[in-house]
């Protein structure tokens, strides 16, 4: 199933789309009025694919993040493709570490008010050092939360999977040491356009991830290439901290990022952000600069 | 005023504490039941002060950290005492940085899950590598929220203050790199007694810290020896991100902790915390570990 938030007539509602996504129709009652809560109660709720009809149209709605506002920051993994790490290594803007390949995944978070939704303009001109660069990113959604979760288990904890652009100012990123500031600007979080639940992507570990900026294919790289794969990551958060329901973990990106080319190619006023992993679609952006 | 959150035969309220400390008078309403509530509402409040003499002495309730789940992850700084940059870089478990005192505040979080209350142990047995630290902090909660808040503004965006430990797995700290799952195991992050509403603290820099372990002082600092003071912080972070009511602020630990010693004095099972800024009051929390 295919589940999207969004607003139709000022009111935020949660629903699914149909199968040529052309159609959207909403969870009846309070598990259509917000994604979370739906994740949380999904498992109770009794035919949750029943259709009763109500189909709109998708030029009526407006589509928000997935998830709009979560609970708590989003769980992102830094340099989790080996040819990624080599490309920020090599750029002089890690100021996390001197090596290459993390030997443990490296954990930092985006803060929950950076999440916006498709086709929302990203603000890069909050950036006043002026170096945003995008990351397309596979991102897990939590179903059922969790302690200690081992590798073998851990898909079972899967509610779906969505996409995120891990949105970062370079520099705040590199002069801040730790990642979160560079990484937390207000709308640097495009999310979406759907959840697909886990049920529908058996193996992620076969997904496709694509990145194109004004329609230049920048990044292309297969969710196999991950170094610390989904199993691994969950069971390594969960080892230190409890998962709960909704949590979303960004799993990296690939290489193929602006400050992956010399000179840097930084996101620019008017430049349009196009992140694709299918069965879940393509998360699309425009970017609001202060310079074209 | 100094305001609570406590539980009284299993639910939950806000109050205010008297001056001797000794009871609780919750606000009547909606106001009195989360203190987030309280703290985007309070300006509207009439007479917040006001005694209408349901008194509850202090050993008939639990009390709870002020704000037992934040609404997104605790913002914290690292590195902001000099002679603690310096015994943290010493100590070689800091893996973010060459230097010793950062030219910019490093901006880290702790998950929301992390927050336990006064007298909850500190459930350092869930870390594996046995190396947890503790790092007693002053805490700014911000009331009305922002972006772009200049330095001369930024105490009227100050709701109150706290105390936070930032307790630390260091091993995890250093093993990923980036500092977030090594400071968020659960329960990693007590808080509390109180909240000191910020017109009772209009000079922060002027409060002392101190922390004991075992009745040990193991750390004494002045707030007025911030690497980056209070204001500077809250202009840094609403540069890049909107800060929001209710937002946390964990100021930085100064010198003294655990791994200041050599050979380190990580905390062992047994061991009792406490961490005092007048006028907020002492935060105390045993450790239950897996060695004494």
């Amino acid at each position: 199933m295919k589940l999207v938030s969004y607003a139709l007539e000022g009111v935020v509602r949660v629903g699914r789309l149909n199968a040529a996504g052309t159609a959207v129709q909403a969870f009846p009652g309070e598990a259509g009025s917000d994604m979370l809560h739906l994740i949380r109660r999904f498992a109770q709720i009794d035919n949750p694919d029943e259709d009763h009809g109500d189909w709109v149209a998708l030029d009526r709605i407006q589509l928000l993040a997935p998830i709009p506002r979560p609970a708590r920051n989003i769980l992102c993994v830094g340099k989790n493709y080996h040819q990624h790490a080599v490309e920020f290594q090599a750029s002089g803007f890690d100021a996390s570490a001197s090596e290459n390949t993390p030997e443990f995944p490296v954990i930092f978070t985006k803060a929950p008010s950076s999440v916006i939704g498709p086709e929302m303009a990203i603000p890069a001109y909050l950036d006043y050092s002026e170096s945003t660069d995008y990351e397309g990113e596979l991102a897990v959604v939590i179903g059922r939360g969790g302690r200690n979760i081992a590798k073998a288990d851990a898909l079972t904890h899967v509610f779906g999977y969505t996409i995120v652009n891990d949105v970062t100012s370079r520099t705040l990123q590199q002069t801040h040491r730790q990642w979160f500031l560079g990484k937390s600007l207000d709308g640097y979080c495009p999310m979406g356009p759907a959840i697909v639940t886990a049920d529908e992507i058996p193996a992620p570990e076969q997904l496709q991830l694509k990145t194109w900026v004004n329609g230049e294919l920048r990044q292309h790289a297969g969710v196999a290439d991950l170094i610390f794969d989904i199993p691994t990551l969950i069971e390594t958060i969960s080892r230190t901290m409890s998962l709960e329901s909704g949590d979303i973990i960004a799993t990296g990106t690939c290489a193929g990022v602006g400050i992956g080319f010399t000179p840097p190619r930084f996101l620019r006023h008017g430049d349009r952000v196009e992140i694709e992993i299918q069965p879940i679609g393509r998360l699309v952006n425009p970017v609001l600069a202060l310079r074209e």
